[in-house]
């Protein structure tokens, strides 16, 4: 069985089997992870050990706040603008769906300008923002790392001199090196390469807030949740957990540069075949591309469909494309291995060869 | 090992067993149940089995909504007034910490009354509202049926005519028969008799909904995620999955009724040895008193600590009162079973036959 799910996707094998080992009976306790109260001494422990590890793999600097949250990215939708939208109007770069949803809800509460848009492209291009001059008064620019959607990814960040950015990292968080001291802040929903779904993790530079809107929901203050070290209210304590084991599991990996490079060889291996296959088309130009997602597809939907059965047939799960873009998608996210990429590639190579053959 | 956790609790023992076995291979899929795609045929038929199973315990009328959501009650506590404060104050009863702070952040969101406090008790007592004469143009009145802190419960519901209750059922919910169609809306945090934290309840009726405060966050407003099915975005998809285990393991057991009876036969259990203690002093009187959470103390505060040590040290986990309360606290949710109740008994009783003949 291959997992290519966008997400929730596959977990690294050692950690789900160490979850498994551990579940009636973590540490000697005789109890669950999940039947330990958050005030003992076993879960704070958790927690600490996950939050550490998570600024060694992100080399977070102090002035960082990493918040362990719930609710998913769309909750973080209200929560941007909630808690940074201090002065001016928001920015955004409408790269996808969700880039878009977020920029959307952030106009509910306060001024939002989409400095540059990728939808002529139906998304398949991220937008040209090279040359953008970012207005200084603006609170902040809110931006997606990685469009699981598409098959789409930045490579470059905007010049943004003071002006905060924001990031929606959900789909290719520690799976590349990022410097946060280009970000204000980070967030990203936890189910792609981090863990479960459940949690949110936040990361938010210390200056940013304690300046919520004063119709912010208390859940939704950063700084509630940072007073408290994510322990205002009882956390999703394993899903928190499996992160930890994620994290340090990463880097037994060799930490986030030596992912990066797995991650290169994995879409490198996916793309020379698409683009040398005469059957298969991918949807995103090389500058567009994401390392996390690939996506592609046929000329002859009927083929694409019989593709889709087959690859299932055949032990390939989670590679419909998205019902909004059509198509195929294989999600490579940090857990995939290469040799279930090579294994989608092969398959791939000897579809096209029956079919070819027998047209 | 007996967990007596306040909350996070203890769960079914053939519950974790089954979580376990599953952990790597759900249902033959050959993958773990947090490795499934929230879109997947199979993490929909564990939502749909998980509400329906909740129904048919809950006896659940189909004009509610169950909402299976983020957040913890304490994102209830905005959620509650965002929501359902159309017109007029919301009432709350102050029976505690906890109502007392869903008050405090709904009088963000509207103007709010108290209708009966105990605090002048030290919330040892449930202020006595059976004369209370509700006024009928209140949005909501709100009630917590159980108080974790203090071991206190509701045992009657104010006479609240077509004023609709709101209520914080985290720590009795499905302990004891409710009819659904008394209230307007209930809500949960998962971690006491539902499943693993993470993970929060909201059962409510229909025509309350859809009438959001304009600057509701998206993710906390009910219209959205009844809409969706509660997969507006991705949920917590483990801890439903370990929720429905729990719901089906509960009606093995009978049901709420069945489950009704054994926790009042452990509360008994245990309330009949403290009042019959000539050194144990139960905190509660027995028309306040709750069979969740049976709080005590010593009069001597170095031979409570005593006791709290010894019994730690004889496998009792989880017996500290909180830190706003003191003393003792067994908390005696639907996965404990009767024999750790009997054997907290016995270690006590013999604690007092040795602590009263070395005196």
């Amino acid at each position: 069985m291959y997992n290519f799910f966008a997400g929730p996707a596959g977990l690294p094998a050692p950690v789900l089997r160490r979850a498994q080992q551990e579940l009636t009976d973590y540490a000697g306790t005789g109890m669950s992870v999940m039947e330990l109260s958050h005030r003992s001494p076993w879960f704070e422990e958790i927690l600490h050990r996950a939050g550490a590890a998570l600024r060694r793999l992100m080399q977070i600097p102090p002035a960082y706040h990493v918040l362990f949250l719930q609710g998913g990215a769309t909750t973080q939708f209200s929560a941007v603008p909630l808690n940074l939208l201090h002065r001016g109007a928001a920015a955004y770069l409408d790269t996808g769906v969700w880039a878009s949803k977020a920029a959307e809800e952030a106009a509910r509460f306060g001024p939002v300008r989409i400095l540059a848009s990728g939808k002529a492209s139906g998304y398949r291009e991220i937008p040209d923002f090279g040359a953008l001059a970012v207005p200084q008064d603006l609170g902040y620019l809110h931006l997606t790392t990685n469009n699981t959607i598409y098959g789409t990814a930045l490579h470059a960040l905007p010049r943004a001199g003071s002006v905060p950015l924001a990031a929606d990292m959900s789909s290719d968080i520690l799976s590349r090196p990022y410097r946060v001291e280009d970000f204000g802040l980070i967030y990203a929903g936890a189910q792609k390469n981090i863990g479960p779904s459940g949690l949110t993790v936040v990361i938010v530079r210390e200056d940013l807030i304690g300046r919520a809107q004063p119709h912010t929901p208390l859940m939704l203050d950063y700084a509630v949740h940072a007073r408290a070290g994510s322990m205002h209210n009882t956390p999703p304590a394993f899903a928190i957990y499996m992160a930890g084991l994620v994290f340090e599991w990463l880097e037994a990996q060799g930490g986030v540069a030596a992912i990066d490079r797995i991650n290169e060889a994995k879409a490198q291996l996916l793309y020379a075949f698409l683009d040398s296959s005469s059957l298969f088309r991918p949807h995103v130009q090389p500058p567009h591309r994401s390392r996390m997602n690939v996506a592609f597809g046929l000329a002859d939907p009927a083929l694409e469909a019989r593709c889709l059965r087959e690859a299932e047939a055949a032990g390939f799960q989670g590679l419909a494309g998205h019902r909004s873009a059509g198509g195929l998608r294989a999600s490579l996210y940090n857990a995939v291995p290469i040799e279930a990429v090579q294994a989608l590639a092969d398959f791939l190579r000897d579809f096209e060869q029956r079919t070819v053959t027998s047209a």
